[in-house]
Order: C-alpha cells, then structure tokens, then sequence
C-alpha cells in the first residue's frame, strides 16, 4: 500500500509508517496540506502523520486539516524518537569535528555534546535532510543526527545510537485513510466539537460524557482561524462505536454547535 | 529593563519584547530553559515568552516550564507575525536569486515563492539568523525572511513587507517576572491544574468555573512527563483576582490534585 507522509524519506514520519503499514510504500510530500489532498483524492492508500509530540505539543497544522479535510483515522502509534549520529560509510567517530541536525533534534542531544566538546553542532532545516547532506557530499568529518531509517535510506552508517537525553521522548501518529472504517477492537474514538461562548458551555458538553462515566484522555481548545473568540475543542473518549459512545455523541449534537467523530481505532 | 529572551537578537520575541516592555534591553538566550533560569535568579527584570502560535499551536515546552519554575504571568500580548525580505544594504529586489529563512516562515510565504519563480527558497535554522547570515556575508543575490526587528538589529534592508499568505498568523507572548504581582485591571487568569484519572475528575473541577458563571478562554490538557496517564490542565479563565475567582479556585483546591496560579494580568 502506498503511504503519504510530510517530510524527507527517513524522517520519523517514514518510521512510524513502516511501523503501522508494514511493507508500505513511502510517499514524500513537501506540506501537509499535499498529503491530505493525496489521501482525499486517492492516490495513496493513506497516509501516517504525527500529531502531538511529549516535548513538543501538538501539531495543530494537523488538526486543522482532520477537521476541514474528508479522511477518517483508522489507527494510533507512539514512536519512540530515538535520535542516532549517522554519517558517510567509512567515516569513523573519531574523525567527526561537526553533526548536523534540526535545532530541536540538537537541543535534544545536549548530553552528547558534553561529552564530546571537539564536535561541534550545527543547526540544519531536517534531521533526514541532515544526512543527506553529509552523505551526498561524502563529508568525512561530519555526520547528522536521525532517526534510524535516515541511514537504511541514505546508505549511511549509524555510529552512535540513541544520544537523545530523555527516553520519555513520544511522537503520538495516526494513519489516516478516506473511507471511515472501524476495525475490531476499536476502544478510543477522537472527535472535534465547537460550542457558542457562553459562560458553562463546554461544562454542559461535557456533561454528555461524565453523565455516561466516559473517560476522557485528552481535551484540547483551539482559535477557530479567522473567527477571533471561537474555539474548536479536540477530544479523545477512551469508547469505541458502542452505545454508551453513541448516546453520548448523539447527546453532544444537541448542545454543541457542530460536531465531527475524526476517527474511531484501538487505543495503543 | 533587561529582559531575556529565546532565540537570536531580532527574533519575533525580540520584537514582542519591545511592544511589551518599550526601551527594554533584551539578553538573548541559546535555551528556554536558560530565559527561566535568568528570570529565577534575577539577573534580568523579566523575560517574554512565546506561548502559543494561532498557525502551529502550544509551545508545549514553555507550559511545562511555567508549571515547574516559580515565576509569574504579568501580561500578554498577540503579536502579528509579519515576514518580510530583508537584504544587505545595496542589493536590489531584482538582483535576488535565493531567499533563506526558517522552514515554517517559507511555508508561510507560498504566494510570493509562486509570484516570484526566480527566487529559490532555501532553508536555515532560524528566520532573524537568516537575515544575520546575508548580512555577514555580505551576499549580493540572496536575503533572508523575518520580522522587522532583524533589519535593525543587523542593519539590513526591507526590499518586500508583509510578504505572508495569511494575514491572521499570531503569537501569543507573556511578560513573566519573578515577583508574584498582580497589575491594575488585570481580568484574565492562567492556572494549571490535575486531576485523578476517573471518569468525571476534569468535569467536576470544571463545575467550579461553570457554577460562577466564569468563562474559560483556554483549556488544554498536556500528559505529565514520565508519568503516563497522568495529565495537567492548562486554563484560562476571563477574571481577575476578585471574589467569584478566589471562591473558584478554593473550590478547585477541594476537587484537584494540585492547582497553580501562573498569573494574573490584564486580557489583551
């Protein structure tokens, strides 16, 4: 199956895809937006796109776009981000006087650098993109800092493995796909819901959930883009398609403005 | 005043500092964590943060900061983000064959990529060190995309302002200071807050709001680091330090695990 992903082949995206589509066939997309457009037109069989980081936050562009965009998510992963050195085949550790990588992957490694103060880091756009670069160049004093698949998709050696300085470093993904399908086993469904700003309005809404004893495991608010003063709540209930989650959504209808189940799929 | 900030001298929050604290000496800072550290030892006044972007979301790692250090919320302020083309003194608009700027701020400037096909977007690490790199330089057919503030501090030229496709992209900064202090007509409250992890726990802390008739603004939910399935909530609520909020938050006291004031201050 053909996956869409946004970023360099290599990049976490492309892990976490191979991960939840084994044997898939990697689609790289400059933007996001591409990506979804991909899915929705079906020229990929869908595609893997991260959406909240432990370190990070969430991908709000990510967001936006479950919302606006007709793809249902059918499944959830959290990836480890393990961050390794990796340079040019023949290069040895020694040698490396510079790594490359994306400032956030950099800040990430700070240990590393400690430790090795002859190694100097520098910031580059990408982390796939920064062995790339090393590789394409043949630098031999250099290296970049990625995930693994950056060095099976670049022929590139990993010298180091696992530098990061928190191993509690998670990037949450969802496959998503056109068509709305829930497979078995399906435990954690993800919906969106705006309601009027009104003081007790999302008190009332989610009355429809703690009247039920649905737990919630994740809430978030987010600005409604170009209407000031209009938030879109993203929620994640720990039910399937069953019919407490059924009463409860139809419940959800009556008091909030709009609402929309972005996917259905077992918790991981 | 000295204020630090993250990021390169002429940064967006270079900028934001400046409308926040005017005549304010900014102490730039590698880490976010470093801007805190400066805050809690007092070797600056204050310090302005950005906390969440209407485009990319939460700054997750300047909540986590504001829940962990004592420091406390003494204003906010949505700056718009406004890219511009910024080129070493002399160069003209024609002579430009490549644009540098960080990944996100090109992806922001599609329209005059597409209006200007000669011009190569190329990416680097940071939008203000974008500029500060063709202006060391001294690069004749190249210019770099930032806020305004990086014309001045490196003494470069705008050949295009406002060149962003969306004209409704904001930062949402904070002043944070040290001393606890609660400035006149302050009607806006940030508070984090948890919960145990039964059904209903966020409900009933949210009844506490909802029975005053006080509006939320803002509320998102991040998990604690390293410790799964515990989540803290992030809240603002619309009043300042009057009755009603103080009956809330004893309330909230009763139904939550902790609760923490991150500040009190005037809504913008």
């Amino acid at each position: 199956m053909k996956i869409a992903i946004q970023g360099e082949p290599g990049a976490f995206s492309h892990e976490a895809a191979l991960r939840m589509v084994p044997r898939c066939t990697i689609v790289p997309c400059a933007r996001s937006a591409e990506v979804f457009d991909r899915v929705g037109r079906g020229s990929v069989g869908g595609a893997v796109i991260p959406i909240e980081n432990t370190l990070a936050g969430s991908v709000a562009e990510h967001f936006d776009l479950l919302l606006s965009r007709d793809v249902f998510i059918q499944n959830e992963f959290p990836l480890r981000i393990v961050h390794n050195v990796i340079a040019a085949s023949g290069v040895k550790f020694g040698d490396l006087r510079r790594v490359y990588s994306h400032p956030v992957a950099l800040d990430q490694c700070r240990d590393f650098f400690r430790r090795y103060p002859k190694i100097e880091p520098v910031a580059f756009y990408d982390t796939a993109g920064s062995v790339k670069h090393v590789i394409e160049k043949q630098l031999r004093d250099s290296a970049g800092i990625a995930g693994k698949q950056a060095a099976s998709v670049y022929g590139g050696t990993i010298l180091r493995a696992g530098i990061e300085d928190d191993k509690r470093n998670f990037t949450r993904f969802f496959l998503i796909r056109r068509r709305r399908q829930v497979r078995p086993g399906a435990n954690k469904t993800s919906l969106a819901f705006s309601v009027k700003n009104i003081p007790g309005a999302l008190f009332k809404a989610l009355s429809v959930f703690a009247l039920r004893d649905i737990s919630l495991s994740k809430i978030e608010s987010r600005p409604v883009r170009g209407r000031p003063w209009e938030y879109v709540f993203y929620v994640d209930i720990l039910r399937g398609d069953d019919e407490p989650a059924r009463n409860a959504l139809r419940h959800l209808g009556e008091v909030a403005d709009f609402v929309k189940v972005l996917g259905v799929y077992p918790a991981s």
